[in-house]
């Protein structure tokens, strides 16, 4: 039994593996067809939703049968329930990236703002970075990797505040690209909300390796969606 | 046993309960503090928000010891795991609170618009009753209450694209509203997610009493944040 209870965990492990590598090209996806202004990337991210809502759906059946299968305990138990939220995040993270692809095809339809992105690619990189990093602290229980993530976090919402401060002066100062600077600011709070996620995944992989809750604590700030 | 899981259950049932109180207390008084322009109910927001996020802790601890001590299957396993999910939710709903609670403190410092607060008011009384009666679904495990909830997930959607539609025109008319009408925009992007969290733990309630999974499908579409 214990060897088909590591076997089905190393299978989970290895499913949101698949889902995270999905919702990274997802947001490298949205980014490129708000920047290159090309459609085809788009589409990508809604075909790639629909993977991820199916493995979504997939890997909780996994964990409750896991459960009710093995009835495991302590870091086994941790491990299955620490799954069960990271999918969950993983999805939401999918979600954002459908926002973000949204907002960008309606941007398509009107011409670039002067100053074009501003920072937002940077916020996508930033946040990819943490999203990879989260489960890579998850699949090695890699505390330090984890702590790392949540260090980031600070950095995502700085560049956040930032592009919102720029986009509202490029509002007042012509109304005419109020429409576009108000889509780029949902984006950048998708953005926002992605770094989030992983934030929630590291704290998740805290959780599971050390069995402590940092959550709500000055170590690792509350973050929501 | 039996019985001692029976009665844990309900005290996860019971703290849930409180979980959803205080978070609705918290919309309904950041809102009351953006439409009176007092500060007293947004601090009131704050001091829920310890309690949530202590909750939060709490609740998650309880469900692990219950599976690790009980090795429940079957309908208790998914009333435990259901009950980690909308702890969740119920958290991120308090996060959404206070954020509108940030928002609406800068706001005060401005003179209110001409539109005041447009639909928003009824946007938080739909949110709030929502989450109210998903988390009635729960405790009574009510499925027909638990679609009732999905359902109203479209006339809140509406709302917000209504109030985006007219705070973008207000913006358009008048430069001097810019930062304001963007501070209600993004409240009324929080009330949409508070709409969007209640109606993930409608999901869950059916899964729970059903056993089946109807996210990403028709009847329940797929609702992230």
């Amino acid at each position: 039994m214990r060897r088909h209870l590591e076997t089905a965990e190393d299978e989970l492990k290895e499913r949101l593996l698949v889902m995270g590598g999905l919702a990274e090209e997802m947001i490298r996806a949205a980014v490129e067809g708000l920047r290159d202004r090309k459609e085809a990337p788009l589409r990508t991210v809604h075909e790639n939703e629909e993977t991820v809502n199916r493995l979504h759906i997939e890997v909780d059946d996994r964990c409750l049968k896991l459960i009710a299968l093995h009835q495991p305990t302590a870091a086994d138990l941790r491990l299955i329930l620490a799954a069960s939220k990271i999918n969950s995040d993983l999805e939401r993270i999918g979600d954002q990236a459908v926002n973000i692809a949204e907002n960008a095809a309606v941007l398509l339809g009107q011409p670039p703002l002067e100053r074009k992105l501003l920072d937002l690619p940077r916020m996508a990189d930033l946040a990819k970075a943490m999203l990879k990093d989260s489960l890579v602290a998850f699949v090695r229980k890699d505390v330090e990797l984890a702590r790392s993530v949540i260090a980031r976090d600070d950095a995502e919402d700085r560049l956040k505040s930032e592009a919102f401060h720029e986009l509202m002066q490029i509002m007042q100062s012509d109304a005419s690209t109020i429409q576009r600077a108000l889509g780029l600011i949902l984006i950048a709070r998708n953005l926002e909300r992605i770094a989030d996620h992983a934030t929630n995944v590291a704290e998740d992989v805290i959780f599971m390796v050390l069995g402590r809750d940092i959550r709500h604590r000055a170590e690792g700030s509350p973050q929501g969606s």
